[in-house]
């Protein structure tokens, strides 16, 4: 099969880990011959890590033979600081700003050149939107990722330009210096703002989250409606929260500086 | 080192899954020479294996050189249904009950003889209590656990007894026959309770999240001051989300049976 040429010389690990990278948000419930397929490895091979991940609890397989991932790797995977430390302390303060202004609350933290949510709570009132937790945006047009790379060091936004600045809807920030002159701004005021630049309609306003050190660890944001949206109005419970969230990380863990470097 | 001969005859694999398995929420940051020791396996393979996981994403080093689960591996976790499909859905509902009651609110699946809790909102003014996502807790002692006991296979009740009913303060329910009785109860009034059963001064109560044909994939519950604690009061609220949680779940996959099956 095809994929045998791209599995020649990759170690048994990262064959395993190539089973877990077949999954993904549209991919989330594969039959054995997909996962292979995906993978770029052996029918064969395929079977036999499977059978281990599954028993493991890696992996989960339905009645119909689908397999999807498992319970045992999603407990796994809560321990990363980003959910144990970071979402664990923040839910509080979202469920509080959701409550209050029935718009989407967000919580995000940066990955290379992309914004990674890490929660994002939603009322039922709430406008639609394209993230979900565990989904990642570009920085540039969103408010949670303009946060993260205006404050991230200068050579990530080049970078970012250099990989190109896509373009989401006719408002969207594609130009590199106005975008240096934007993350200025972001910096300058405290917090950021995207006015359909994402998704039409939409409006999003976002503050950086800073750990002990100062750092900005992560941006806490509001997507709104973009007709209703007051940017003022929207930013003003932002602040404190992300102001508590910084004094109960050091109140939970104060020798966690680093542990949610970026 | 002592783990090597626990490490005989394991696949690569299986000790690249024993490197994962050696953090916990105890254990969240670990050096090297401390992921080899709990993982039973020789320090060079630890070496390796680690750095084959860092660069996939599965560990992060942070800068003291501790490892900890890496952001990768926790956005392939949020990819298993128990998230992505039961925790998406339920959310919303879980902020309202949340917000309205201002007590803890719980999702929880069963896997094997535990509780998993898949979610745990919480208020500032919530009583302080032992559950965190991810988190496990035995079946017979909380709310959530006896829903899930109570429209599980018979045979489970069977098992958990045989395990030992594990006393958690005086009033936990650890003789069989009484046990037996109290899920029957569970079943007939369509709610459990549970008064100080797993902590002093704590009162839960649950009802059952059913799927599309009728099978009961979780429990959702509501943790209160056993003092202020009405059970009435608090049962009224949780029926109609977890009605609205159903018909969510339909709405959004109506092929999904079995997905969340237990």
């Amino acid at each position: 099969m095809a994929g045998n040429s791209r599995d020649a010389g990759r170690s048994v690990t990262a064959r395993a880990l190539s089973v877990l990278t077949a999954f993904d948000i549209d991919h989330s419930r594969l039959t054995l011959t997909a996962i292979a397929r995906r993978a770029g490895i052996p029918l064969a091979t395929a079977h036999r890590l499977v059978r281990e991940l599954e028993h493991w609890g890696a992996l989960h397989r339905d009645p119909e033979g689908r397999y999807s991932i498992g319970l045992r790797l999603w407990e796994i995977g809560l321990l990363s600081p980003v959910n144990s430390t970071l979402r664990q302390v923040a839910l509080p303060f979202m469920q509080e700003l959701c409550a209050a202004t029935r718009d989407n609350v967000h919580l995000a933290v940066r990955d290379g050149t992309e914004a990674v949510y890490v929660e994002k709570l939603t009322a039922h009132t709430s406008v639609p939107i394209v993230s979900r937790s565990g989904g990642r945006l570009p920085l540039h047009a969103t408010s949670v990722g303009k946060v993260l790379l205006a404050h991230a060091p200068a050579s990530l936004l080049q970078e970012c330009c250099e990989h190109g600045l896509s373009r989401h809807t006719p408002y969207t920030i594609t130009e590199p210096g106005r975008l240096g002159r934007e993350l200025h701004g972001v910096r300058a005021r405290g917090f950021a703002q995207a006015t359909e630049e994402m998704s039409l309609g939409n409006c999003s306003v976002a503050v950086p989250v800073r750990d002990a050190t100062g750092s900005v660890v992560a941006a806490l944001g509001l997507v709104a409606h973009s007709v209703r949206a007051e940017v003022v109005k929207l930013v003003k419970p932002l602040l404190p929260a992300a102001e508590s969230i910084r004094q109960r990380l050091l109140e939970k863990d104060p020798a966690a500086d680093g542990v949610l470097s970026l």
